[in-house]
């Protein structure tokens, strides 16, 4: 039964040049001390150490050979979604990304897939690059931010993008960015890791699931990262909520957790129990594994964690191959 | 075993003058249309419709004798704590809001406890206030919002307040309020109550786990409502931050997961998969029961609630009465 990893990321050694000196101020830029390390600069200022493991193929098949994972499906350090930056802008670097991606596929392609990125920020321009994403690069799908420049996913601004993700087939996986609640109140670089990220992700989840998105677009593959974040704490209040305003006003034919069963969600919440609970109460048959790889706060041995948890068979089979399967809509060989 | 209820809200049917035309565009009054029902304004605006429940002794009585509740905890509806009025204006409400639960107390003394309002926004000024809450008002604590004008409840400037309650034995029961990320996004009322609400109070939560206010102040009770909001959702993460920065830089000494278990948190999470997982592994014997009552978004039949969970006597007791004693500070009659 293979072991399949949804929430993994990439950066590339290089980048091109920032097209203007406007864009270089954001612009991500590696400083390298050696070729398997160095410091991914956001316009002059240091923003995160990364090594070999972002970009190196051969690097990576090691550690996935040590944990037993048998599938990596890649997507950028979601920094680099670059919806800040003019849409032009933007996709020079989803462009760099995207063929990164792809190239890593290329070496090793039983063992790869890849979610890229497109250019938010302008709906209709990342609508019709979605394309691109299918048939240039070969990808399975697309990253998101949990917002775009705060505007929440369920805006219907947002509703030609689905559309033409649906109309493809591409799967949609939501990753924490630039928590809007963080810029509200004083917070530690410790506090939006470790706090507003999930949070975040929860208001996107939330946002999608009341705004009817996935009775608008039925057959929209869409997961969410870090477990859905805080989302399944708030579903039953979402739920009575609904039933007290009658479908909030009208807008909503089903019930926010009949919403959530039809959402994807990875395992990354760090927290065995609470994993569990979402295996189990939350969303069964929708949960698939997610690490982080490679970076700091991730889950380590993921295997063991799956072992470790009390789950029937078919439970483990979900989570380890079964959901991503359904979300990334493609079936691996089983043994 | 007596059933108490920590979580219900009162509200006068009469408010003072608004001291000022600057204060008037955002002092509470109440339009009646007869003795028994009418509507809070804000201002000039319709803030929510109220009936005798908020104000009535023997109608709550009779709800309370319904739904088998031996003791409920009267605390100020939210939107009555003004802290964004002048302090002296503040204290004028709080006068009124304290005032009205005493006087209700003292119509039921067996069967009505209080958390009254204190005037957080000059922290110095509310921490002199609790004196008065404990003395003169006869309460057992205090009810403050998960954030205080956008200030997280972990901030340094609240210390003198919490050392004060701390001193005085004066419980703190942390309400969500004015959820500061729906400021900054577009959201519906909807979405405010049902999901900006708990995310708010799990900011608030979070803000004291991770700041370690409980290792400052160790004998300080203080609990939170909706359950924590969210914050049930991100223990593991919290910890792992905790393990991955050594103590968030060496500022606390325990993990985020214990500062959670030396605080409360109420029952009022609507959901009774995510309330049993609440009970078992987030904060064992530190949830007591709270419906929200009278409001609309409440917890009905509260005994029925507890019965139906699969839980030990042990946890029903807690559940019950025994959190609720060990963060009230006093223990009621038991059968």
């Amino acid at each position: 039964m293979p072991l399949i990893d949804v929430h993994c990321h990439i950066s590339p050694i290089e980048f091109p040049a920032a097209p203007s000196s406007e864009a270089g101020a954001r612009w991500p830029c590696m400083r390298c001390a050696s070729k398997t390390a160095g410091t991914l600069l956001i316009g002059e200022k240091p923003f995160r150490e990364l090594d070999d493991r972002s970009w190196d193929v051969s690097r990576r098949l090691e550690d996935m050979d040590r944990d037993r994972v048998s599938i990596q499906v890649l997507s950028p350090m979601p920094e680099l979604l670059s919806y800040w930056h003019s849409v032009d802008d933007g996709v020079v670097i989803c462009d760099a990304i995207n063929a990164q991606i792809s190239e890593m596929i290329s070496q090793a392609p039983g063992r790869f897939r890849g979610l890229g990125g497109a250019p938010l920020q302008e709906p209709k321009r990342a609508a019709g690059y979605l394309k691109r994403i299918k048939e240039e690069f070969g990808l399975s799908g697309v990253e998101i931010g949990s917002n775009i420049n705060g505007i929440m996913l369920g805006d219907p601004s947002f509703d030609v993008f689905y559309a033409e993700a649906e109309a493809l087939g591409l799967a949609v996986f939501v990753h924490a960015l630039h928590p809007v609640a963080a810029k509200t109140v004083a917070v530690t670089p410790s506090e939006t890791a470790f706090v507003y990220f999930p949070l975040d992700v929860a208001m996107a989840a939330a946002s999608v699931a009341m705004t009817g998105l996935l009775e608008r677009f039925p057959r929209l593959r869409i997961a969410f990262s870090h477990g859905g974040g805080a989302l399944g704490s708030i579903i039953g209040r979402m739920d009575t909520g609904w039933e007290l305003t009658e479908g909030f006003g009208g807008s909503m034919a089903e019930a926010p957790s009949a919403a959530v069963r039809k959402m994807f969600f990875d395992s990354n919440v760090l927290d065995p129990a609470y994993l569990s609970y979402l295996v189990r109460e939350v969303a069964p048959g929708r949960i698939f594994l997610g690490t982080d790889y490679p970076y700091l706060i991730r889950q380590q041995d993921p295997a063991q964690l799956i072992s470790n948890l009390s789950l029937s068979d078919h439970e483990v089979r979900s989570l380890r191959c079964g959901a991503a399967e359904a979300f990334l809509g493609e079936t691996f060989g089983h043994d």
